[in-house]
């Protein structure tokens, strides 16, 4: 039986669960005897690259403990978005690795954690180093592959679905014809614009389908013969028939990915110069992923018992796995799912392309049940500190 | 004692209070011997205006029914920005009050529609057409003169202080410096953007000073020396040195106010520019005015309760006047609320003119307390319709 320290770490954009998901690590590393220290890396590997670690075991960790981490937003220990390419950085990790004692590594983070997981996994067996990495997937995005569904994507929907109620509910108060643009975060996958369909809002339009701007328009024009206020959620990866986004500004992050801006004031643009109608474009930003004051408890305990399961599945035997949601918990090759996307299937979106399906609905229904708890104190939510 | 029926209408931006409002007025009004009818008006003065009438009482109203009106955002009988200008509206309207007899008025507004209820009290009482017209405050902009504060205000405070908290906790997970500038509702009055500092973001800027955009560089330079992630909030109505607001579209509302957009956005420009960091604009938009999922019980429970109180004033002679909150609810003139804005008080603000003081909120403090109820079903808010 491998025994040592382990060290867990939290990678790429922030989620309503991934703090469940470490809370479930330090839950079932702190019960463990095989591992003696745990230790949280700051800012994922970035930390471990530059040796700033925090002993998370130097803490008695309380139930209450538990319960407030699994239910703050963001990412406690920091993320990063940095990803492997040097000799130089497997070196340094393996020598951190070897300082430590360090035989377990939990990595929480979207398909280019699971690079990042595949990769070290690979390097450490090559080098002959005896130990367990195990990435647990997180993404509000819901693409990664190998799983069902990500932990982080039901509270997303959930905060998604339920503004989109109340973004309905306001642009109905007036008599004048209107079109609501809502930009909702997806690249590449419309899982979380598709999840405003929940709302009932009048047309939905995922990344998965090229948009023709005149069909659209020719959309918000037909739904406004039965009623004034029309409300549209677009996704910010929406591309023109060209493949072109709809709206670029050219900035690729870190992995090489284009960063987008204004979707839906593009989108609103056209309309109201089309149609002539008042258009207000709202984007939800960064709050859609850090909302965890409006949670959803199916997510957030699921994202808490996986993170304990991966620390059962590393004591286990596995390595260069990722936890996934399948029938129960199982593990995949974290290499099958690092760098690919899973898109919103064909059979979730309506042949017009300007909504889902019903299928959709019935996946997408039981990750958003539940209300999870938030500690309220003086009028507002509590979170966990270090 | 004056008998006959009764209309209610809502005018102005929708709120997370306002249907509380109108809760307490049905709840008042239903039980009340004098109101033998009470009518709802379709988009606030319009509906009365087109005829367009809903007979309220023909419902049974159940303590369920009120309290899950109470808890519906937006403005459930429709609103209006419309401002009584020709005698022929006025003649219009004073025919609709004596097809349907109508003796009682209460009309749930801002300081545009208290302008309404001033005007048409005296219209009324010079017609020699006897009857009671009684404003009831609402507003998340808080910018009523005559009152403490504004049924709505508190409710938006809160999701405006919870957001931020969660926006505060997304921007430090990175360690990449960077500058995050939230846009707050208020175009001349600054309660609301104040408000965020519930949540401790580093800097705080209010229409009530004008910006020197240097100072702000000046101020995030400073900020940064400490930590890397800054968070910035800035009222949509933020002007520069020589008046100029920092982001003008130009297009002017029906009652000639000017519509804002992109102040955060320029303001992200500026800083990006002169500072070489990475900046992130977010608008909270439409969402931060009803968000009724993230509602303060102190707010709703007041809103519930001044509405109620509004048909028992009106049942005891009050005309021409507004609800208010001061010690307790009392009256005021409508006619010294309209058209007047209550600006944050200097004693609110810091000197430096970036932050508010200690004194702001011991004021705001209250406003935020509790959590009014929300009606989940199957994972989402459910709201009242008739």
């Amino acid at each position: 039986m491998l025994q040592g320290n382990a060290i867990v770490g939290q990678s790429g954009g922030p989620t309503a669960a991934i703090n469940a998901t470490l809370a479930g690590v330090i839950f079932g590393a702190t019960q463990s005897s095989d591992i003696h220290t745990l230790y949280g890396a700051r800012n994922g590997i970035e930390g471990v690259l530059r040796n700033d670690l925090i002993d998370l075991s130097a803490r008695k960790w309380s139930h209450d403990d538990i319960r407030l981490l699994a239910s703050t937003p963001a990412a406690l220990l920091g993320s990063c978005r940095h990803k492997l390419t040097t000799e130089s950085e497997y070196e340094k990790i393996l020598n951190v690795f070897k300082q430590y004692d360090i035989r377990f590594f939990f990595y929480i983070g979207g398909n280019d954690s699971m690079d990042t997981v595949a990769k070290l996994s690979k390097y450490m067996q090559f080098c002959g180093y005896e130990m367990r990495i195990i990435g647990i997937p997180k993404t509000i995005d819901n693409d990664l592959c190998g799983t069902h569904h990500t932990p982080g994507y039901g509270s997303a929907a959930k905060f998604v679905a339920t503004t989109m109620q109340e973004i309905i509910r306001d642009a109905q108060v007036y008599t004048k014809p209107s079109a609501t643009i809502v930009e909702i975060m997806g690249r590449d996958a419309g899982w979380l614009t598709a999840a405003a369909a929940l709302a009932k809002p009048d047309l939905v339009y995922l990344p998965e389908r090229k948009l023709d701007v005149e069909y659209l328009v020719r959309d918000i024009d037909n739904a406004m013969r039965h009623h004034p206020n029309i409300v549209v959620a677009v996704s910010e990866g929406l591309r023109d028939t060209t493949g072109k986004y709809i709206s670029e500004s050219g900035k690729p992050d870190a992995f090489g990915h284009k960063m987008l801006c204004g979707t839906a004031k593009r989108i609103a643009d056209i309309v109201s110069e089309q149609l002539g109608c008042k258009t207000r474009a709202i984007e939800l930003n960064v709050l859609q992923r850090c909302a965890s004051h409006c949670a959803s408890a199916a997510d957030v305990e699921e994202s808490l018992l996986l993170g304990s399961a991966a620390v059962s599945t590393a004591l286990h035997g596995a390595s260069g796995q990722m936890m996934s949601i399948n029938n129960g918990f199982e593990c995949v090759s974290a290499e099958d799912v690092a760098n690919r996307v899973k898109q919103v299937p064909l059979e979730f979106i309506n042949r017009q392309g300007n909504y889902v399906t019903d299928k959709f609905l019935e996946y997408v229904q039981p990750l958003i049940q539940g209300e999870a708890p938030v500690y309220w104190e003086n009028g507002l939510p509590k979170y966990f500190t270090l």
